[in-house]
């Protein structure tokens, strides 16, 4: 289907940007070494994961079993479970393990632990944990010199469960946009999570997985020793908060909703789009940064960005397409600019929120022609 | 089901709460002697949309032709799609007309209501357009004085379209929290589609329907004379965004995601639970209001509010539980109040966009047992 064939809104992924994307961070994990476990939460798409994989990714990340789930049954076999385990999702593991998947979990805590444990040995069954590692005091994790990282790797280890690795995940990289801020956390990321595999083997427990990642902090690390893999998401699409990181350039960004002019406010200069909330998300992660996107920043249909134009707002089902604050008094008549039935092309904020509006995505090929990916919700 | 069976993260409808909602705007309705035409937007789900027939709407109102598609094939004829046509979309327009749907289109511009007439004239359908009126200015619409709505009448009206009404939707009354700025605002909504309504009559254009609403404003409507229907879509969950605007108790809020504690950071008093964005949806309605409720306001998993706690801070699939700042000298030991694989249920903020992010709702009866209610996405 071509391009202004598509129905609005709709998700594009423009098939040679996101190559040239998954190209680039591959390209850098053979250098430093290591091996590269991508985050499948941002696209939830076998299509996309399917050609990280012919780049040379080695397993892949999830942050739901249902993803464990969809892509096991694809084929996929080795699968990190990202997110601590609630102990009462232990029967779905345990059906996947059962079924041959090389499902590993992970935990920060003795209870989760224990719990692992109990449940693996009521039902023969040798589970496979990572222990996660906070090594940026962002979210979850046990920072690398707490006593709770020998206890948990001990109640494991000790009940006949596998310690494979430590895990950690820098997602203050997010707040960062200079390159040597994000050089510096990705020392830390790297040298914590480093420390807490060395204390475990320290106590006699074997930790042969050495795991860290962000989209910032794998492209900006100046070396990775000691670790064995990285993970990292978004970067197969890129976005504009990607884009204030200072980590890949407008032209980078992989991943649009197309729309449609629906509607005018001439006296306010603004274009009403059918691309809202819904389709762009309610994500304002730019908002904090130092160049507010609004809800997205417009392009033409053949991608060319529209310096001077913002979609300042959003409902359920409309967008508001206006002058940024600079250009206001520059503006062109609104109607002429952005005539009724004009598609424009918006790039999202935060691509794994948008991604997740849709159920698929259009892949645009270089000669405009597009084919259905589909994408998966829920839990 | 019984509620502490449910995978977690999970969509919870109290079907009490529900319709109890139902029955309050329906009533109201009838009070004011006006018809109901409630906005499915909020739910995409047909058993909800069954209530709220049965309880006395007349017709609904959608946000996208998918909806319409939907709702259609589950036998609901009377459907008014409430965003101003996009010409390409004509031909899904045409085949449910051509099936027996009687969809009302609506447009705010010539350019679009020309397409129409000349798409209607090719394929000898006789379609019926309601007309937006902008009688807030947070949006879209005509304005009731502006030329604009006699050349759209006119040339509807002259080339073989049915004018069906006038419809307008004040949803700046989400900025508001007083019954007197709401019931002024109520007022000024029906007084400009009644006065739209009269101009294109004067102009010898018939305009049978008077179409107003949001959920702030016809609970808040002292009368409305003139009026021949009302729309509103939120009430029937209501969430912390209408709480703030002074519509709804929290007892009234019918959605909850149902979520599991799977970690903790002692030292910052924060639970980390599996529901992040993904779950609540990224919207932050509630950051404008006077009182922020973060990502959400926790409850116990039998209903019971929480105070002094909130969902402060959201990652993908991790949400971070923690004390208000009123009350963080006071709060107890975070891993005693929430140890590991307790349940909680977290009111959003909006309830269009919580839903949005799961396939399905887990419908709970007063007695505890659960059923699975689909939803839809995309377009």
């Amino acid at each position: 289907m071509k391009l202004d064939q598509i129905d609005t809104p709709a998700a594009l992924i423009d098939i040679a940007r996101m190559q040239k994307n998954i190209a680039r961070m591959q390209g850098r994990m053979n250098t430093l070494g290591v091996a590269f476990r991508p985050h499948v939460k941002t696209t939830k798409c076998l299509d996309v994961v399917r050609a990280q994989i012919a780049a040379g990714a080695r397993g892949i990340t999830v942050s739901t079993l249902k993803e464990a789930e969809a892509f096991f049954a694809a084929g996929i076999s080795d699968i990190l479970y990202a997110v601590s385990m609630a102990p009462a999702k232990l029967p779905r593991a345990l059906a996947l393990r059962r079924q041959g998947c090389d499902l590993k979990l992970v935990v920060d805590n003795p209870t989760a632990a224990a719990a692992i444990a109990a449940f693996g040995d009521q039902h023969g069954e040798t589970f496979e944990v990572w222990i996660e590692v906070d090594t940026d005091g962002h979210r979850s994790g046990i920072t690398p010199e707490q006593d709770t990282l020998l206890d948990v790797g001990r109640i494991l280890h000790e009940n006949g469960v596998k310690v494979g690795g430590v895990m950690t995940h820098a997602g203050s990289s997010y707040e960062l946009n200079t390159p040597e801020a994000l050089a510096a956390l990705a020392e830390q990321e790297r040298a914590g999570c480093v420390r807490a595999a060395q204390r475990l083997r320290e106590a006699g427990i074997a930790c042969p997985a050495v795991s860290v990642g962000s989209t910032p902090t794998a492209l900006a690390a100046a070396h990775l020793e000691g670790v064995t893999e990285v993970r990292a998401g978004v970067y197969v699409l890129f976005d504009l908060v990607m884009h204030n990181v200072g980590v890949c350039t407008i032209d980078d960004i992989a991943l649009s909703v197309l729309a449609t002019v629906i509607g005018h406010q001439p006296d306010k200069g603004w274009a009403i789009l059918d691309a809202g909330w819904m389709a762009m998300s309610r994500d304002r992660g730019t908002s904090k940064q130092a160049h507010d996107f609004g809800y997205g920043k417009p392009c033409l249909l053949n991608g060319t960005p529209l310096t001077g134009y913002v979609v300042s707002g959003a409902n359920q089902e409309h967008g508001i397409l206006s002058p940024t604050e600079e250009s206001a008094g520059d503006a062109d008549d609104v109607t002429q600019q952005f005539p009724i039935g004009m598609k424009l092309r918006i790039l999202p904020n935060h691509a794994c929120a948008t991604g997740a509006q849709f159920p698929e995505y259009h892949a645009v090929s270089p000669d405009g022609e597009s084919v259905a990916w589909r994408r998966f919700q829920g839990w």
